[in-house]
């Protein structure tokens, strides 16, 4: 049962690596298989690996992290090309598998100039068009006549879509929409490929016909010549500059100066301007849910692969890096048999796992879903969306953490590019921030959440699996008495019942503000409205104060005596009409604005309740998936990763020790499990991360390579650096030469 | 007391920055004065920020974040030729205060060619030499006549000096050193500026004299030419390659191929080799203890100061960006008023100023322990030596962590180089590697305080200041009621409790294993003196394999049967005499071997010891020195930001919980104090980060801008974009037009 487990080992490998794989207690392609479906998905992989081995034009001519930012943009563009004239070598129609690993393996981390022309642009034309703009649109676009991204977030408003300031105002003489940017603020900033690339952009504006505001709507602009590709009249575009990370793509700004495009070009599928100007609302459609809940399956599985690649990268290098002495006169111990470095690896290994499983999940559920809206039944699509919304936020952080993990854990080289780690990392935080900023996404959830709970304490709750728990009865303590007969349903218990407190903890504090705050907000409400009725100071400061100070105090009171306290300050009737039709807003936004305020106070409790309602699926979708493994052999060493990935939960939650819910004693022996598991996954180490399946292709990293053989290639790739072009720099003639020989004629 | 307060308001700034800082309750200069030492200290600021604006030459042509790698590196080495020149502007004597504030003006975030130079060619050459090699060397180095870096750290080799591959060889008959670097992982690798600026290096190798090793040693030695700057014969020296950060040094790698350097450039202060070979072992010094000291709390500050600029942006940023509402109809928000914003970034704001603090008192700390060396006393030495290794560990990852949580709170234009906050981050995070590990780091003061846990138990414990909370008696509770009258020593007394629990049982944990590893190391090392024991095959597998089995089942129980054992097996006496000799070796070494393998099991409780014991100082330090504020309008928003950073890390650390030791009511007392302090501290959020005086020129950031006005600016940077130098890229000609045109020619 050794070596031949591992389809990686090679001759001439590095020993110490070979060692490692020949200790491994299970076979590896098999697990690759249960990772990725199944040994067809496998054979495809290796399908498609071979064929782009085989593609020069796939090919980087010189390692990227060694050219500019000018050179990094041309490349990725020259290989996008390439790529999708080679669309026909998979099954395009398998984003989530064929398409997302061709396209990992040729552009590798970085964005490219086509990434929102087919992730935005071209799903937004098939969702957001009527059919006969969809006729004009869609097969230019697929064709890849055009290039378009999606302009959506400005210079000064990312989030919040209803102060978008960017116009698009009918005129019905000419039948066009006439768009302006009439502040910096309302630029569009950020999207991909806008600045350079890009010659179309679906823009979402305000939209104003007849004089009003309809809010915002999406609409199809041309910004550059097709045949020049320079910006045309009106448009202003361009790169708005290095970042972080994603150094291959012009993200972009734009702005516009009474840009005229055809009424046709607003996307008309939902509302709709007529010629003469009258506009048509929307009906309310949620299928774009729908959408989102796909897009946010493959985000799942980029930044579990992410993680997955970072640990694949550390614990090789931790396997061949020796340094130190555990025995004296032992030699150098590999660096993998450090306890501390087994318990900066280790977790996130099991992480990696944890949410590969959880994006396939999502993914079925979406087509699970997908297949219900088809008889009509939209039921349990809040609760998926809410659910992928929190994935997305836990698993994106998660992830970034872990990859900071495993580069500190290789020391010096993993701070060098060479390592690949810090390129995985900016790539992999950024989704921190976009698709739906981390605690936004975590808000979101909560609002789900807090919903569920009133309709639990109300009793009417139509409650899904997933959030099944929160009618569950509480219990008082923990049942775990040994780490190693902790049963998957006693560790789902545990979760549930931490999840399900801090879910109706959040609900409490939430009720408790929102009556605090709508006494306080009465206040901010009050004087606002006063003020704009007391146009011509009919109210002096005295006089608004004492308002203040009556709402202030008791809001609840100042209701009965509100007119004999108004009547006080000697009004006229037209003047008191205006005072009181404040009250009478005030009295109406009342509740709204309190449940607000309320909801701010209770935010940072709120998010904890989403986190842990995504931890406790996570947890519950890892034990499941590892229960369906299809040998013992493969069970087990991922069984020691879910109790690693449970025990380090649960020691960094000081929930679970509240209401004494785990005593001292149990905590003890979860730490006592992690030790344990630690010892138990070390000989499995690098099995489990070849079992992803990394090509080196795919890794990029000299640290991670599959031979082991690091020391030499590090050497390799450090004679590549730009500075070695020369043996000696310009800055020795122009700076520090003169300055040297100036230093010594002093001596 | 409004407007007057704050220095940094000027007319036509954003309002929304003036109101905040009009809301501010302390002076600002006033609390600057107070976090630098003094209004001296203050004004020598002003003059050397003013000295550095009237100096054209110490300033970039353009943001460096628009420059590619080897414009970088020319640039740096352009300013700190200038900035050296120059150094008659400052004291240079006060490296702490004026030389590292001036530096930050010139050089920005990136070191530069001269910082090895400075930081360590040049202490090592004051330490290390005897009388004779201080004339020859040193004002050679201070007149910059040469450019030295500290050579050390191998390819295949960082923490463990004793395992440096490269020989310096001595040959009596030529009186050289013959340097070689054997492998390929004894080349030197990472030395800032070794890789084209340094002509000369200090080279720690193994010294070799009259055919024994002797240890690493320092060499000085020549690399480069120097009229022509070229590597000499014998030296392979280049550039590592690109890193995370650190864009503007030239990080090297070096080799020799028997290079041959004269006896004299030993440095032989310690140990020396005399004509003939002769070595001459060195007496033991600590005084590089003390430096070490010292360059911590450069360090610690440099660290502070990071993580004081990223929430500075963040903060100032937040108070100008506006998004989403609270109340309904009152238009968008600052975000700075979300608890959840707040909760991102006070925290943190708090660990500035709590780091800085710490920086201060190690060096008064050094200062005062140097004045006791002088007294020939060293018995502070290793304490204040571990302390400060153990808040460099825990401050360079918290700063870390804090400044990705600034950035990530900056939403996209975080990620933007525009915010400065990336590359503020890769600077900072560095520091979790580079001066010692930080796990390696935290373990050297377990180390320390395994010492004294072990003196404690003893009953012959001879603690400092520092230690002192091990030998106070334990408590059974937390005395906390309310959060808001939670004393001072009331908090000192629980984070002693927990920091001396977790010691102990850090203790405990490491004598256990050490017991249970002296039986199975007993294993590992009589296999190999067994084996070497049994040259031709005196023993068989089987006997080897009792061996093991009696061993491993009770190490105890075997010394004294070891005979009869032995006995049964049937060996001459010549023989039974060999296997004596493998026992006798075995118990000697037993005890070491069970050491160390027991202090690797233990090692994850033993690092959370030492965060213990640094987050203990830290917070008594914190606390102490906010008591000292010359004024309570400056006392009472400090005492804030300690109270934030108190139940900030309580929360997030369940050590607290354990033994009932706070209860699940006080729990939720500091939960309730968390969100009362986020609250008072909003009103003065501006304020706070405006006390670190720091200038736009230092913060270097386009969110932090001391105006607030950002959209403008940032609209303005992106102009500088490399990729807006032309309307349309060369991407368009090349790849992009042709596959459109192909695309719209066939449909």
């Amino acid at each position: 049962m050794t070596g031949m487990n591992n389809f990686f080992i090679k001759h001439e490998d590095n020993p110490d690596i070979t060692k490692e794989r020949n200790a491994g207690t299970f076979d590896v392609r098999r697990m690759a298989s249960f990772l990725y479906g199944g040994d067809d998905k496998l054979e495809r992989r290796d399908e498609i690996r071979a064929f782009v081995k085989s593609k020069p034009e796939l090919h980087d001519p010189v390692p990227i992290e060694f050219m500019t930012r000018e050179e990094r943009v041309s490349n990725a563009a020259r290989k996008i090309v390439a790529l999708t004239n080679h669309l026909g070598a998979i099954d395009a129609s398998d984003f989530f598998g064929e398409g997302m690993y061709f396209q990992t393996l040729v552009m590798g981390r970085d964005p490219h100039p086509l990434s929102l022309h087919f992730v935005m642009f071209i799903p937004t034309i098939q969702g957001q068009t009527d059919d006969e703009q969809l006729d004009e649109w869609l097969s230019l676009a697929v064709a890849r006549g055009i290039i378009g991204t999606y302009a959506q977030t400005e210079l000064g408003h990312g989030t919040n879509l209803k102060n978008l300031e960017t116009t698009a105002t009918y005129d019905p003489k000419t039948e066009e929409f006439v768009l302006n940017s009439p502040t910096i603020t309302s630029a569009k900033w950020w999207p991909g490929g806008l600045g350079k690339s890009s010659n179309y952009a679906i823009v979402v504006a305000q939209l104003y016909t007849q004089g009003i505001c309809r809010g915002p709507h999406p609409f199809i602009v041309q910004l550059r010549d097709l045949e020049t590709h320079k910006p045309l009249k009106g448009v202003r575009v361009g790169d708005i500059g290095p970042k972080f990370g994603f150094h291959s793509i012009d993200n972009g700004f734009l702005m516009f100066d009474n840009y005229r495009i055809p009424r046709q070009h607003m996307f008309m599928r939902h509302s709709k301007v007529e010629k003469d100007g009258t506009f048509i609302a929307p009906k309310h459609s949620k299928l774009s849910y729908g959408t989102m809940v796909f897009v946010r399956s493959i985000m799942i599985k980029d930044q579990a692969t992410h993680l997955a690649a970072a640990v694949c990268i550390a614990v090789r290098y931790s396997a061949i890096r020796r340094q130190g002495e555990i025995e004296q006169g032992a030699g150098e111990v590999q660096i993998l048999d450090y306890q501390t470095q087994q318990f900066r690896l280790f977790p996130y290994m099991a992480r990696s796992f944890a949410f590969l499983f959880a994006a396939y999940e999502i993914r079925d559920l979406y087509l699970k879903v997908n297949e219900q809206l088809t008889h009509g039944n939209t039921d349990l699509l809040p609760e998926i969306h809410a659910l992928s919304s929190g994935l997305k936020s836990v698993i994106s952080w998660e992830a970034a953490q872990g990859i900071e993990q495993c580069r500190l854990a290789c020391g010096g080289h993993g701070y060098s590019l060479a390592s690949a780690l810090p390129d995985i990392y900016t790539s992999a935080v950024g989704g921190c921030t976009y698709e739906g900023e981390n605690i936004v996404m975590l808000l979101q959830v909560a609002r789900f959440l807090m919903k569920a709970a009133d309709e639990v304490q109300s009793g009417n709750a139509r409650l899904a699996d997933i959030c099944n728990y929160l009618v569950k009865p509480n219990s008082a303590h923990s049942r775990l008495t040994n780490w190693n007969t902790y049963s998957d349903a006693d560790i789902i218990g545990d979760f549930e019942h931490v999840a399900r407190r801090q879910v109706f903890r959040a609900f409490e504090l939430l009720r408790r503000h929102q009556k605090e705050s709508s006494a306080e907000e009465g206040w901010n409400r009050a004087s606002i409205e006063l003020c704009k009725a007391s146009r011509g100071n009919y109210m002096s400061d005295r006089q608004l104060d004492e308002i203040r100070e009556g709402i202030y105090r008791c809001l609840e009171r100042i209701r009965p005596n509100a007119v004999s306290l108004v009547d006080s300050w000697d009004f006229d009737d037209m003047e008191l009409h205006s005072v009181f039709r404040a009250f009478e807003l005030l009295r109406r936004h009342q509740k709204e604005s309190s449940t607000e305020e309320g909801w701010n106070r209770a935010s940072i409790e709120l998010c904890k309740a989403s986190r842990m309602h995504v931890r406790l699926y996570l947890v519950r979708n890892f034990l499941q998936k590892v229960s369906t493994a299809p040998h013992a052999s493969l069970r087990e060493p991922l069984t020691d990763l879910t109790r690693l990935y449970v025990f380090d939960l649960i020691t960094s939650c000081p929930e679970f020790l509240k209401g004494n819910y785990m005593s001292d004693r149990q905590l003890d022996e979860i730490r006592e499990g992690i030790y344990r598991c630690l010892e138990r996954i070390r000989p499995n180490a690098v099995s489990l991360v070849d079992s992803w399946d990394f090509d080196d292709m795919e890794l990029h990293s000299v640290l991670g390579r599959r031979d082991g053989n690091v020391y030499p290639a590090l050497l390799e790739w450090a004679q590549m650096s730009q500075l070695n072009k020369t043996e000696v720099l310009s800055t020795f003639e122009k700076y520090l030469g003169p300055m040297m020989k100036d230093g010594r004629s002093k001596l």
